[in-house]
């Protein structure tokens, strides 16, 4: 979720001033047209880490739109008086921009929940009751016509650090950064869980997230100032369109850096490294795999990447520290006619390991938002559903017990045609290669743009991705199997936090 | 909500048989279809109290239909060895109709919540959980095509009791009343709490509850019947329409007999007998308001009922009783410009009241489902959703401390009749009446059915409404006054169960 975040996107000078300059007219236009014939108010919400520069963004945007359309809601961390009389929401009800305007809400619906989450205030199952609250609330103001988009700016743990210093030293901004800001970075890791429980719950069609790493200032206000105006462009175009006020790619926004491109796939390991820690991981799994602990639990594994990845490989090699009774591996293709008849899941939900035993899905649920966006076999709702409905399966699993780990193994494209070519050359692998291999090859963007995609919204704070740099295939199965490892180790460790959905399986008295 | 299931429909022996004849064929046809060319899948479910006839239904629809193409998943109480070592919603999973058949549930993802939130063993934090997951579950179903209904038989207590002798007089169905039929009894007013609540907040226009009053067998079976035939036939003709698989109107199903026709609209009081009655619940109304535990509640009366059914009239005995600087009356016509260009409901939050105040609506948010929906002043979408968000916002008043009360005056047609020619003859009071109110008694019955919709979705447990019989004036205001004071007394001993709302409130520490 916050993968993308952390690439450390930039802006320099000059292309910032040259980009401002013609959003800023666009945006000046878009907001003229917003007054005189759009029939609809625009909320943008802008919540995130301290120091993030929350700020400093809304004033970039006050600076280049017409201030006197726009207004700022700003709630105090302690209700006034006059709002602790009155029911909760009754202080947002009181500042709604109407029709044709914009606010810009620095501080929400969402400030009071986060923080006394944090301050363990609010149990787990109280905060969920809280964001289906907000969940309908929202609803209720996308139906009513609102445009609803929510910022989320984040940091990694060391920039915002240097944020604070840097706010520190200079004179003008110094009062900026208190004895709070520091005790921030304190529940800093308690913040990231909850923030990214909060935004897979609440990230809506109708009122989506967008996560923007926000180390850089001029990167971050560019980024929110081009999505909201893109967003406003695309609903006064077309006034009916109520759902995904956003473009649905989210990931992947600044030139060629991406999750993917930021990996260096060309890692590598010698033979004899190679042999060891394989064995060695192999050794470490089928302990894992026979531990009383594991009784308990279950394993599911999903494996993803381009054809020739390596993915055949990489489970061969997993599944030979494992009892064939324990384990199954299921590979998926075009789904058959009974599975037709179901929905989407339900082919899935059949495979789903009893305790005590592993799944391996050989492709999964997650062709879906792959292969049938690329390839059109779904429509755009469905798939744009499909992050929501694949996040709350696998979250519903791992709550049963289920230790959950997803692998995409990434080659470059020059890679994939070598073993295409070998493949072809080798009698014995000749049937792994098709036309329709050299089919997908064409799309090779397309799959990269979808990769991101997926990554940005399925990597969640407890089912993660875990991106494997594959051109060298000794590397790729190293670091799959030692990830496997390295999770069953610290999930059997787990005394039953994932209780609660056992606890939901329990006999009527 | 269940209001109308009360008011002991019937369906006499011939009626049925003849009915019963024409649904069957209908019903063959329509499963035909469905097989054919439906490519979807029907899911019913029958939920509701102990000895309401779920069985007896779900063989009616058995002898009805196809049999080979129905199926009927039945889950025991405690789950199976099988059931228990897979996640939850396993069990779901695998007994889901393919496309073209349908399922008939005898127990679903409904039963085990409902079973530990009355043990105890689920707080209502995480029974809301447990609701938000099954609302996204019935979506992604619903997404993928599937056609849900949801029925819920509904008996009264006294009804409840009877079925259980009846079933335990005769041999056949002896066995099927056990010790814990009786115990279930026991524990029905916490279920009725219970329902009421998941019904509300579950009634979603893709899954919609139907709440059936089950007391006599050929009603509820034939009313079953009857909605899945009507969903079926609804879906097939137009296999794109996701939203509504039921006719909106769910209340006055059974000819002339619903929540208004059963109201003796007629009662009177003597003069006397009113004016002391009137005063004495003036004096305690005015004790009420000034009480100290006041000081930390709100008080929120809503009046609609059609033209001249005595709103104004009950609205100043009330205030008489008040301090002037303690109250406010908001009178609501048609929404101004500045309300329009905000989201429906935006214009009463307006006048939400503190603490210690009282805010009197002469008409309120109910004229969306009520003025907006009869003279198509809003879509069919906006007025269905309305019901629902109305809750919402209830709910979310009360939450916090808010006392609400909610009352329809109802007068017959020729009562008003009489009214309007008063007010013409009577100088003073002409203003009072206008071309709008001759035309709106045009309307009389679209009006009728709307009432009755608005009380069956949004008269909750714990928001109900009071229908008023409003033909004699004097009767109609004490009722009104009594039920204020009777409110009022019940809620000020309440001690901060509503408090929630309140710890929502609370500062940042």
């Amino acid at each position: 979720m916050f993968e993308s975040a952390e690439l450390g996107h930039t802006i320099d000078k000059k292309t910032f001033k040259a980009e401002v300059q013609v959003l800023r007219e666009a945006l000046l236009e878009a907001q003229f047209d917003l007054r005189e014939k759009g029939r609809f108010q625009v909320l943008v919400l802008i919540s995130g880490v301290d120091g993030a520069g929350k700020g400093e963004t809304i004033n970039e945007l006050y600076s280049w739109m017409d201030p006197r359309y726009l207004s700022t809601p700003a709630f105090a961390a302690a209700p006034t008086e006059e709002e602790a009389a009155h029911p909760f929401m009754w202080r947002f009800w009181q500042v709604l921009p109407p029709k044709g305007r914009m606010a810009v809400f620095s501080g929400s619906w969402y400030s009071t929940p986060i923080q006394r989450r944090i301050a363990g205030e609010l149990g787990q199952a109280m905060f969920d009751q809280r964001i289906d609250q907000i969940n309908r609330f929202e609803a209720m103001l996308a139906n009513e016509g609102a445009l609803i988009l929510k910022f989320w700016f984040h940091l990694t743990k060391e920039d915002q650090k240097k944020r604070f210093k840097a706010l520190e030293k200079d004179p003008r901004t110094a009062w900026r950064v208190t004895s709070a800001s520091w005790d921030s970075l304190k529940t800093r890791d308690k913040l990231q869980d909850v923030a990214s429980h909060l935004l897979r719950l609440t990230n809506t069609p109708w009122a989506p997230w967008i996560v923007v790493g926000s180390a850089d200032d001029r990167y971050r206000s560019l980024t929110v100032g081009k999505l909201i105006l893109d967003a406003l462009q695309k609903r006064l175009a077309n006034p009916r369109e109520l759902e995904y006020p956003v473009a649905p790619p989210l990931s992947h926004r600044n030139g060629a850096r991406d999750v993917l491109t930021a990996l260096d796939i060309n890692q590598s390991l010698a033979r004899k490294t190679y042999q060891l820690r394989l064995a060695r991981a192999q050794g470490r799994l089928s302990e894992f795999a026979r531990a009383p602990e594991f009784k308990q639990r279950s394993l599911i594994l999903v494996f993803e990447g381009a054809d020739a990845a390596g993915k055949g490989g990489s489970i061969r090699r997993l599944v030979a520290a494992l009892d064939a009774r324990q384990y199954q591996i299921v590979p998926i293709a075009a789904p058959t006619q009974e599975e037709l008849a179901q929905p989407y899941l339900w082919r899935f939900w059949r495979h789903v390991p009893k305790n005590g035993r592993v799944t391996i899905f050989d492709r999964s649920w997650y062709g879906r938002v792959l292969v049938e966006r690329v390839e059109g076999f779904c429509s755009e709702a469905d798939w744009l559903r499909a992050y929501a409905e694949i996040n709350d399966f696998e979250h519903e699993l791992r709550q049963d017990g289920a230790i959950i780990l997803k692998f995409w193994l990434q080659i470059s494209k020059d890679e994939q045609l070598r073993r295409f070519k070998e493949r072809e050359d080798t009698a014995f692998k000749r049937y792994k290669i098709t036309d329709e291999d050299w089919r997908n090859r064409e799309k090779w963007d397309a799959y990269h743009q979808a990769v991101c995609d997926m990554v940005e919204r399925t990597s969640t704070g407890l089912i993660p991705w875990t991106l494997v740099e594959a051109n060298d295939k000794y590397f790729a199965r190293v670091k799959v199997l030692e990830t496997v490892c390295d999770k069953l180790e610290a999930s059997l460790g787990e005394t039953g936090n994932y209780a609660s959905g056992r606890k939901y399986n329990a006999p009527r008295r």
